[in-house]
């Protein structure tokens, strides 16, 4: 292949070098390579301003992050064997972890394929594509699902905010077979059902995996409050592991009905739910004195851009006192976060400051992180950001 | 209890405030309270420099860490009470976590008692007393456990390096029963018997405990390389996960001999043994072009001290490429540290760097900590120290 060259400015190669697979859009030479003479989404070869060649990347002139490396080799553009055998590395991962067909397929930049996420449901496989370039392989990716697996269902889920930033339009797509209204899923042993449509992102956080199934060792017998519970994603699996009653509390009617709906569906009678702001029900919880062996905070990122560092970081302790307030005498937090900007150990200092603030000795027992099929890649920053603390609360013990 | 007064100099009741349970000797206001005038072991009311109450410790005015506290109310001191309760605190965690009797049932600090560590074996327990105060509680703490258990042996493993510096004579003393010659134990469903004598610290860690379980998961069918395996925790582990074959590297020769004792013990015929120093063995593995699909690096703390930080990480990175560089094509790195000078983001930093260093691309899969029945203490750097790192290697992948 003939690439178009894209030249770094002195210096700029340093992140890529240590790992990175990104460019901005000022780190790019534009006196040797205007970004006005490539177009959205075509395959270029980056070097460095002394002219080492540094790989192959993915240029969108209009966006940011201008550059998106597709392989360290000058040489290897992105095709459709590049792109199948990638998915099929990723495949493997996720087959070897996990004994049914519920995953994160493909985790964009942490799988070698940057703008582009699959999650799999059973039979039915939801794709988002959120680069100009990964646009480009659309029909690929399609034909690569289908080669790799013999899923009867293929969404594109084409409607991230990202795609605006990087000049797409926003759409769903059925792509292959008929749209499933509901979908299908298993993880750690319990069913759940949520729609695609109306649900957030593709319609399921498997990133929390690992965390919700080390709740279950913790939950028989105790009654647990599950704030922002969404579709009921922790709280469903406490019930099911044998806890003694749920609460889930959101503020969305729909996942509020979903809770609902996945309890039946699981055959559990102890679950309710609140319908509301989760300060203000954890306030009123508060306030009539109730108490729980365990609650789980999992908020949506409260610290969405790093202007919002500081406020975040007060919402977040603001969160954990609450969670505590409400626990028995030795209970545990289930403390998580979204957050790529809040790091794990601000998030243990924040439960620390809290524990003390209302004189409680609190012991943090594990440390979790999002699941292996959302791997994280040292040297992209971008890529981790799941952290869950799971505290014992002592009162009265120091 | 009328306590004597310890009095702090100005302004260090800030980290007992912040969480932490220790008062060093040039904290303490020498002029209104002499350390020489306190005898080792005994408790003592803590106050600040404005007189304000800051609870209770013990003394030992011979030692850096001259004050523990033991509790944040100045009136309650430590008393049989107080330490049986304490005691059925901690078990009450390990008996919910573990369905057998193989844990670590008190951490110190960690399960506000200080200078006590309690390891059970099923019914043997083993007691490990590191300060002044706690031995002062010896009669009290095997009272306790007689108490809260019934094990049938008691021993007292009173040799630690810490026990000089709090001017404690070294001992082994059986305090109830007979003394096993091998202690007996189950970990993730494999059986172990290690020597209790001749072992390291109280004869098992059981701190990787989790970490150890997740290998599990990864090894059937791989051929797994445990580098400083000591009696086998990792390799056998993987061995009965289903791990083809297993490689156990140990400079100890009573190691090794461990090793293969616990391979019969669980009617392995597949774990073998090099004898030797890690370092020079892995660039033998390597010279002989060896491979292996999974490779454990947990080394012992490289980094004892803060003046060995850059050495030390010298020596974690060369590890890790040694380690890196006998992978397959598609191979797991498991990288641990017990060093609590080495942080969890240096670790990924120094994993990150060696696979840029020999072209990698490295998934950081799993992160794993200290088991439960080593919690950490937010506020107290010391008790976290126990890290892993599950990474995916994958040869000209990207």
């Amino acid at each position: 292949m003939n690439f178009p060259v894209l030249y770094l400015r002195k210096g700029a190669e340093r992140r890529l070098r240590a790992g990175h697979l990104w460019v901005y859009s000022n780190e790019v030479d534009i006196k040797r390579s205007p970004l006005t003479g490539f177009e959205a989404g075509v395959q270029a070869e980056l070097r460095a301003s002394n002219d080492k060649p540094l790989g192959t990347v993915f240029v969108n002139p209009h966006a940011l992050i201008c550059g998106r490396l597709i392989s360290r080799d000058p040489t290897h553009g992105m095709t459709s064997q590049r792109l199948t055998q990638r998915m099929e590395v990723a495949l493997e991962l996720r087959q070897r972890l996990f004994n049914k067909p519920f995953y994160r397929w493909v985790f964009g930049d942490s799988d070698g394929l940057s703008g582009l996420v699959i999650d799999r449901f059973g039979d039915t496989v939801v794709v988002q594509i959120s680069s100009a370039g990964m646009e480009q392989m659309k029909d690929a990716i399609i034909r690569a699902i289908q080669r790799l697996t013999q899923v009867s269902s293929i969404v594109l889920k084409n409607d991230g905010k990202m795609r605006k930033v990087e000049g797409l339009e926003s759409y769903v797509e059925q792509a292959h077979g008929n749209a499933p209204e509901m979908l299908q899923l298993e993880e750690n042993g319990v069913k759940f059902e949520v729609p695609l449509a109306g649900g957030q992102k593709t319609g399921w956080f498997y990133d929390h995996r690992m965390n919700r199934a080390r709740l279950q060792a913790y939950a028989p017998g105790k009654r647990v409050l599950d704030v922002f519970s969404y579709v009921g994603g922790w709280g469903i699996q406490a019930a099911s592991a044998g806890a003694t009653s749920v609460t889930c509390i959101d503020s969305s009617a729909s996942a509020i009905e979903s809770v609902h709906h996945n309890a039946r569906l699981n055959g559990l009678t102890n679950v309710d739910t609140i319908e509301g702001d989760a300060f203000d029900a954890l306030k009123a919880l508060a306030d009539e004195k109730q108490k729980f062996d365990i609650v789980v905070l999992d908020p949506p990122a409260l610290i969405p851009r790093r202007r919002d560092q500081k406020a975040g970081e007060q919402a977040y302790a603001r969160l954990n006192q609450l969670g505590l307030r409400l626990l028995e005498r030795d209970g545990l937090l289930v403390s998580a976060s979204c957050s790529m900007h809040l790091s794990q150990e601000k998030l243990v200092d924040i439960i620390r400051g809290s524990g003390r603030k209302i004189d409680r000795f609190v012991q943090l027992l594990e440390q979790g992180h999002q699941a292996p099929d959302h791997p994280i890649i040292p040297g992209i920053a971008e890529t981790d950001y799941i952290k869950s603390c799971f505290v014992r609360s002592l009162t009265g013990f120091l």
